[in-house]
């Protein structure tokens, strides 16, 4: 789509790397408009109403928590990647509610990397993402196979 | 939260029923609108990129599609009911491409439901959720366990 090679690609996921997610301030505004769109349930709606439930507060729904997670690891190298997508996630875990006021990081690490037997040029690469808030407790972690071109094919 | 007894409890959840969770046309203002927020990538932004990928037209992103199947799930029954949230889903896979004109509908089965040891007005439901284009393709399935009140708590 441009001149461009990506930064990063398959051969830069080494097994054991870890990879910084950057950092996302989550608004009270925000929460409420994508609930509104997604997830209209009072406690991610409603700042009372969050407050008096086991949330604590106005909180994000996790389906929020899991789309930003996507820009963070967007914005952190998936955009300057030779990415091809993934067909799913493996889990998704909620640890703690992401409340509006929190700033949220990551990392990524890389838990395992392979190359494709029919498709020469194409590799696997299986990751683990958390998401801690301002207090470094881990609000949400998730992994996934994501497929990834390699910088230099295999020679058949 | 109101006077309103929800609809839905616990003990509706029996084991092999199915809901309908409704449909949903999918346009292609909110594939972009989802896809700038939270999932830039150039095949959920621009349709002639999306047409000219393996994706064949302009496609939602991943998240976008698990978001509105979380809405479909609020309207179809989880707001009108006991639920007590969920601590996260346990696979989301990816099957087709969701792209701007389709029409998704959707089901969920029920595979388990138990109640819980420690909490007696509570249980947990597992659920199997699938959702369709018009032609009957499956395009996206998730599990995950969700918790509800019970309508009638069991004495201790």
């Amino acid at each position: 789509m441009s001149d461009h090679f990506p930064r990063y690609a398959y051969e830069d996921f080494t097994i054991g790397s870890e990879w910084s997610l950057g950092s996302k301030l989550v608004t009270a505004e925000e929460i409420i408009a994508f609930a509104s769109v997604f997830d209209p349930q009072p406690f991610h709606l409603d700042e009372a109403v969050g407050k008096s439930s086991i949330l604590g507060g106005l909180a994000a729904s996790g389906w929020h928590t899991a789309s930003m997670f996507m820009r963070m690891f967007c914005d952190a190298y998936l955009l300057d990647s030779t990415s091809q997508g993934a067909p799913g996630v493996d889990y998704v875990k909620w640890k703690r509610p992401v409340l509006a006021g929190d700033t949220l990081t990551g990392k990524t690490t890389i838990l395992d990397q392979r190359t494709s037997r029919s498709k020469p040029s194409l590799g696997f690469v299986k990751m683990h993402h958390d998401l801690f808030n301002q207090h470094a407790q881990l609000v949400c972690e998730l992994e996934h196979t994501a497929m990834f071109s390699l910088r230099e094919p295999i020679e058949p």
